[in-house]
């Protein structure tokens, strides 16, 4: 069945290392799938005073995370988090990766997409020129490492937070890709597997695309 | 079959005083039904530079719009717009409508929620408090009106930009309803008829009411 979920945040926070390190490991294609289609799915913010309501989900699975991670002795929990679903859908890209995201600063998405561009999947980053030039942006880094990134010329922002995997999956919600909000912030996140959202988007996507072309 | 559309921004300038006028005259229920449900739509942005690719949908579909107010005079097009789009989904409540937003300021969107709630739509407001303080935020008039708004207490953002109308339709994106982002930014709005999805996001809603109840 085709993957419907939402992510809720502020997201747990949790160690990624062994999602980067499977993908470092096997990489494209077959290693690290999207996780497992099970219908719709939700993954509660613990919040920081959900309490009882929010904290369930993401503390009492770390089956996924350990398999792949048996040595792993940080401090951090171990256990499956709103980031680590995320990481998960980004890393499960084999083809194409497009980003369109107002803000992008989180390091581990940042280290995901990296990872991916170094496996040969094709990733093309639009983004606002106004975040681009902060602090910890990931834009720099990735530009660096060759990928393909074009940003607004000023007048509005683009405000979109948007991903579409493989142009099969579409990711979008009120996320912008910055470790403060992933740890701090409310915000939702959906995926969804659906021709028409994934077609409508990546329309979004090529239109934007285009505009921002420097030449 | 349910509804799914989606909306994107910018939205082009046009008068929805009809839309307004024929809630205020028929008000629910019965009257301003929903856009009509045609399969998965895309109201496309005329955007700063999209030309071809996007003025088509938002020029060419002046009917409805003319139907209900063919008296008006005003110099802007009366066509459909995805803010007109947007209006009619919110307009449609005819019980219940969640409102849970980072930011509110657009009077068009402000003046349609006062009016479902002087028809007897329960309206529930949460958004974030450091933009609630904010010249020309529309949380202060509609608390003067008696709807109920709570707002959260500091550590991080409230940062979710969605609706639920009538306990069965979600509209969720990245667009805060500010007149700024409608009209200059790029950005998206899901508009779904899902069980599954409206019963996450009321899930999601009623937890943060919970936890920025005052008492
Ligand atoms: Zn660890
Ligand atoms: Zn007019």
């Amino acid at each position: 069945p085709p993957r419907r979920e939402v992510l809720f945040f502020p997201s747990q926070v949790t160690c990624t290392e062994a999602l980067l390190q499977a993908q470092r490991q096997g990489g494209p294609p077959g290693a690290a799938p999207a996780p497992a289609a099970t219908g719709p799915e939700v993954r509660k913010s613990p919040g920081p005073a959900a309490g009882a309501a929010g904290s369930g989900a993401a503390t009492t699975a770390p089956a996924a995370a350990a398999e792949t991670a048996p040595s792993c002795l940080c401090p951090l929990p171990h256990g499956e988090s709103s980031l680590s679903r995320l990481l998960q859908y980004v890393l499960s890209a084999r083809s194409s990766l497009e980003l369109c995201l107002f803000a992008f600063s989180n390091p581990q998405l940042g280290r995901a997409v990296h990872l991916l561009h170094q496996q040969g999947v094709r990733v093309r980053v639009v983004t606002d020129c106004d975040y681009m030039a902060l602090n910890g942006s990931q834009i720099g880094r990735l530009r660096k490492a060759g990928i393909q990134v074009r940003h607004d010329q000023g007048a509005g922002y683009m405000h979109h937070k948007f991903a579409i995997v493989d142009k099969k999956m579409l990711i979008t919600g009120s996320l912008n890709w910055t470790t403060q909000a992933i740890q701090n912030n409310r915000e939702n996140v959906l995926i969804v597997e659906d021709e028409e959202y994934v077609r409508l988007f990546l329309e979004e996507f090529e239109r934007i695309w285009e505009e921002f072309n420097p030449v």
